[in-house]
């Protein structure tokens, strides 16, 4: 798991910072504050190490894509940018199938490297691989770059998931037809955001891919599908099973952090307690960084030792709260809670002061994303969860949109183009190929398909697993679980490509 | 069938000429023109006539829509017009179906009161029934005004199905919503584009609606699909087979035509010959005009009398046929020509002379949508086909797009959005519920699915039927096979609707 693991942790941090929305709301309540939601931390823009020791070869390519796929604007087209690798490719002649990755927000390189299952299983299914990448990301940009692309809210207009959806469908169709490969089938894969476009992709683009493989893909988690207290209910669960005691003083270190900010000096013995390079001004940006550390800790829970931006030991919730229950007799809260959360900032000892995130407003896409379509009500429970207690308040998060973004959003879009509601009965007898897996440990998971719609719709379930831990490459220190749940995985896509030859066969032969 | 079919006529008028494309493009060959090709001719724009005896009754109202359903740029929003019936509906405490046509290029009171079956059975059903307008079209205009939205290529640029089925969804999602109605099926209807249409939004939005009817609905007339020369096949078939001297005579016709305007005082002799009240200035009108009654004579050539824009009797192309065969001996090709097409513009004998199309050209919605996605190739074969011989040039077409809307077309885009490659594979294990009925004497049947794909994957096929007649009201002078195929249809969407409350009882029962 060694090399692409530094990477792979940009991507878990991106996408919780990216699909979490603003932790400060939540925190309003407890501290009230003048600032836009600081949705993106400080891993958000990491430095780029893409493919560091040239594991997975790739050719880059580059395809003039329409910035509007819906109207006739007389519109600049962009240039997105595309990895691609035939080399175990069988060809158009024996129908060799196409593994499409759906790029989510991020730089495309960062999920080639860190989609190590794609490049593990194409060999044995004689499969061309890409990784086209989603518009406004890495090096796919509007308008000749990232300024003017991200300049305001007309240029970013056209950031939209079914524009990129369009995107992948125009790539892949303009593809096939030039290698004469349009009876090859095409196997759709994506985590997260990239598990939600791909589930998508199967649904509306049925004539252009078998099949999708979405992993943690939280497609239910808009407008009143699931409860707006899963996210955090779980992330907070997640600790409770370790240790009552745990979640307790979790739970009890808002108020005492309220109350020490309230004190004189209290900023000052607040910045001493935690280690912090620079003294607080507020204890927004304290709180902040707290409460990212346990919802990362959640979705990276893995049973195992990993080694992601942050170096973590196997089962790490565990180990945050062996050190938070397990603090010399007579720590105060807060101590516990720092000598807690050092495991996740801190394990290997090094850190000698932290740094908070200093600027986490700015334009980025996934911010605009959450503030036009994906937006995604979060509340916490006063009795289940660990974090203070927050009413999802979609007033303050639209006019926040509109002060940052200039945009109102429309949080209703998303179940009306995609579905959501009742998906159970509506997927039952429509659709089919789609296999939604999850790891429950993963806070995401809530937002997901945990139940098999229908023989081909199928919800595939670990219960240790966390954040699309089976789009990995396979290791050594691979648990049995995930090694079947790849099997099964690969079962299934063997089937769907299966299933498409047959039909395509029976034609030839009439 | 006497009341509504004046406007009926109006309604096969614009489909034919708005699906059809120019026909002068097709006669080219022969008479090369440097005009736009024209699109529309004159029974584009009828006087209104909607409802004329109140025989359905409805309220008519608007929804504020988003121009762009697909990005956030900040534009106006405009009013859709819908036309709502509820007074069967059984509500939502009974989960009462609601009907919903997909209102195609045209004024939504014509398509209302012309598709009487959904007011026919929508008691039975205890359904509402609803007709939401096509954006661009009738009262629902962006920009305020026709004048407006039809400016320029950038006020018409969202003019496109993606945005008009959305529309649709939108509208019913925020309707249920106010209404508590979200248990409530909804069904869709449609013929024509408004059966494509119809056939879309069911494979795009299924949890939307439940099932969709999708009437004479040419979803496969694009790019290579079908071969291009299906359509003028069709046409020429319908008069082949009452009578081979017939479509010699027509074939032989357009020869005829160009030599005689040739000649010196050709074009007055013309004039004479064609009863026409202006004297020619080419002989293109006169070519537009002979061709477009011969496709419209295909799409009605019902076998019984009807009274449309033009009263005709049962089976008219071969009364049409009876004439040019049976014109008196010694007639020449041009006089037995204008013997027929007479039955089409003057069956009652009361016209003196013709007026031809004077303004082919001008800017029309379906113009647009044709030069922009609707991109349908047509071929006329030398062999098969009674028109002139035509190659299918895309280049010239684009030209003619260029020129007249400052537009190019995405002729692969319908296909890449909506699919229709391999339709029977790639449906074959997805989507349901879809009737796909079609007349084979109608020339748009050729460009439509004619084959079951799946077990609710369903063509109805009718040898006699021609354009959309089972959308029609019921009248004691339908034939049997007209009886039997409405009564499948409500078979089928019956069974839609008790699937649909069979799986949400097992839900509630759970």
């Amino acid at each position: 798991m060694a090399s692409s693991t530094v990477s792979f942790i940009i991507i878990i941090i991106i996408i919780t910072t990216v699909l979490l929305p603003s932790l400060s709301s939540q925190l309003s309540d407890l501290f009230p504050s003048n600032n836009p939601p600081p949705f993106l931390g400080k891993h958000s823009h990491p430095i780029k190490q893409p493919n560091h020791h040239q594991q997975y070869r790739y050719e880059t390519r580059y395809f003039s894509q329409p910035l509007d796929h819906f109207s006739f604007l007389d519109l600049p087209r962009f240039r997105q940018r595309y990895l691609i690798n035939t080399e175990h490719w069988v060809g158009p002649s024996r129908s060799g199938p196409i593994f499409l990755y759906c790029g989510n927000e991020g730089d495309i390189e960062w999920f080639a490297v860190n989609t190590g299952f794609v490049w593990d299983i194409a060999p044995r299914f004689g499969a061309m691989i890409l990784f086209p990448e989603h518009r406004y990301y890495g090096d796919s940009m509007p308008f000749g770059s990232k300024e003017e692309a991200y300049r305001n809210a007309t240029t970013l207009s056209y950031l939209t998931a079914e524009q990129a959806l369009a995107d992948f469908a125009v790539l892949i169709t303009d593809l096939k037809k030039n290698l004469s490969a349009e009876g090859c089938p095409v196997v759709l894969f994506g985590g997260s955001y990239g598990g939600m476009l791909a589930a998508w992709m199967r649904l509306k683009y049925p004539h252009v891919a078998v099949g999708a493989l979405a992993s943690s893909a939280p497609i239910l988690q808009f407008e009143d599908i699931v409860p707006p207290e899963t996210f955090y209910n779980i992330v907070s669960n997640s600790f409770k099973r370790e240790s009552s005691s745990c979640f307790d003083t979790i739970k009890n270190s808002w108020n005492a952090l309220r109350s020490e900010g309230q004190k004189e000096d209290g900023l000052k013995q607040l910045s001493k307690t935690f280690h912090l390079c620079r003294e607080l001004t507020s204890v927004q940006g304290l709180s902040d960084w707290l409460d990212s550390a346990y919802s990362y800790l959640a979705m990276v829970n893995y049973p195992y030792p990993s080694n992601f931006l942050m170096p973590l030991p196997g089962h790490p919730i565990r180990e945050v709260c062996k050190k938070i229950d397990g603090s010399p007799a007579g720590s105060s809260i807060l101590e516990r809670i720092f000598n807690g959360v050092s495991v996740y900032y801190n394990y290997t000892g090094e850190v000698d002061c932290f740094q908070l995130d200093d600027d986490p407003h700015g334009m980025d896409g996934w911010n605009w994303q959450a503030c036009t379509e994906m937006v995604m009500p979060m509340s916490s429970d006063q009795n289940t969860s660990m974090f203070p207690a927050y009413d999802w308040d979609y007033s303050a998060f639209r006019e926040g949109c509109q002060r940052d973004f200039q945009v109102t959003p429309r949080p209703r879009w998303i179940t009306t183009e995609f579905g959501g509601h009742d998906i159970e009965h509506v997927l039952k007898s429509f659709g089919s190929n789609i296999i939604f897996s999850n790891g429950l440990l993963d806070p995401w998971s809530g937002g997901s398909v945990l139940k098999n719609i229908s023989e081909t719709i199928i919800a595939l379930i670990t219960k240790e697993g966390a954040h699309h831990i089976d789009l990995r490459a396979s290791s050594t220190e691979d648990p049995d679980w995930l090694v079947e749940q790849r099997a099964t995985e690969i079962k299934l896509i063997q089937g769907w490509i299966y299933n498409y030859s047959k039909k395509m066969k029976a034609t030839f032969e009439i």
